[in-house]
């Protein structure tokens, strides 16, 4: 591909994310996405045979740009400290960077909006998404076994779960920022799932009792 | 409005509320709606004037709904301690038990669903759903402002980010229940949830420092 149909694709690929985060899968037609990324029908059906196989684009896409800002986030933490769970706590601070320096509100999670959708989908499509929660667990995963091999937690835990809340705080706190209209909001969950390790792997200790 | 009019409403909301969480709002139509709910156009536009009266009255009612089950959940609670960390632990434990006794995987939220819809709406609708999710923080935060008059957390923390905390892990997981089809990832988000609260608030301590 070209590099100008391969901008052509892109454009019609940020264009449609954007305004389904707003109006729904459903409630885009390929019409509306044509007007607004400024191309021709046949512009379009060059790169997408339909609304399904743009679906399937836009949810490769989605993941690949989160994987590669998480592990760019990773590479960074990593660089600025040897002990795992400071890694990973670096890592939590550096993502509630990235969120305030956002200059509008979070637009919000494509893999969210399309599962409040799953009936406009296939199998093929919702396996991806699936596969791409999967790929988040595993990433906050294999950091954290790296922190149980050092760090003893105060109480047990399942790394899969504590794995899967990285994901949770990030959907959770998504979805306040876009109701309170504030991504403050997500900054706070970051900054809570940070708070929760700390106390996890005895980062925070209780005040030292005073003698009277 | 007599009962058997009643009835037929709350049909309708039920199974409307049902489809919007499969197929999205944007994708469900009223001719859609008709035909499942079995009955007639009269009787939809008896009941609603259109789309967007449909969707408050849908707001409006899953609103309602939560508030009528954390009530319930809250006053169970609170009639087996007398302690304020420990009504919120013992609600939190009922929570999770209302979710293991679902016969199948959580629906979704509706605000939720909505808010990746929210051009759909209008001004009014978009308003309650923020007001809903402020009154989720405002009930959590009265009870942990209880909690924080008696108990010292072992860092400092806002109380209504704390608050947010339940209602960004309820999202979450409830996504996440959805993406891996198993209900069992939401019960893991609501303990996680749980046990934050417990290690901020002293209810686990870190193991003694055994002598050598």
């Amino acid at each position: 591909m070209n590099s100008r149909a391969n901008s052509s694709r892109e454009r019609i690929l940020g264009t449609a994310e954007a305004m389904i985060l707003e109006h729904g899968f459903a409630g885009t037609t390929i019409e509306d996405i044509i007007d607004k990324a400024a191309i021709t029908k046949g512009g379009f059906f060059y790169h997408f045979e339909g609304k399904l196989a743009l679906a399937k684009a836009l949810v490769e896409r989605y993941i690949e740009q989160d994987d590669a800002m998480f592990l760019e986030l990773s590479e960074r933490a990593d660089a600025l400290s040897e002990d795992p769970l400071q890694r990973l706590l670096i890592f939590l601070n550096l993502l509630t960077e990235t969120v305030a320096g956002m200059t509008s509100v979070h637009p919000g999670c494509l893999v969210a909006a399309f599962t409040y959708e799953t009936q406009q989908f296939n199998d093929e499509i919702r396996d991806m998404m699936q596969q791409g929660m999967l790929g988040w667990r595993a990433m906050l995963q294999e950091r954290l076994e790296e922190t149980l091999a050092i760090y003893t937690p105060v109480i047990e835990v399942s790394p899969s779960a504590l794995a899967d809340m990285f994901s949770s705080t990030l959907e959770g706190g998504i979805l306040l920022a876009r109701i309170y209209d504030d991504n403050e909001a997500l900054m706070e969950q970051v900054q809570a799932y940070r708070t929760h390790l700390r106390l996890l792997f005895g980062d925070i200790r209780p005040p030292a009792v005073q003698e009277s």
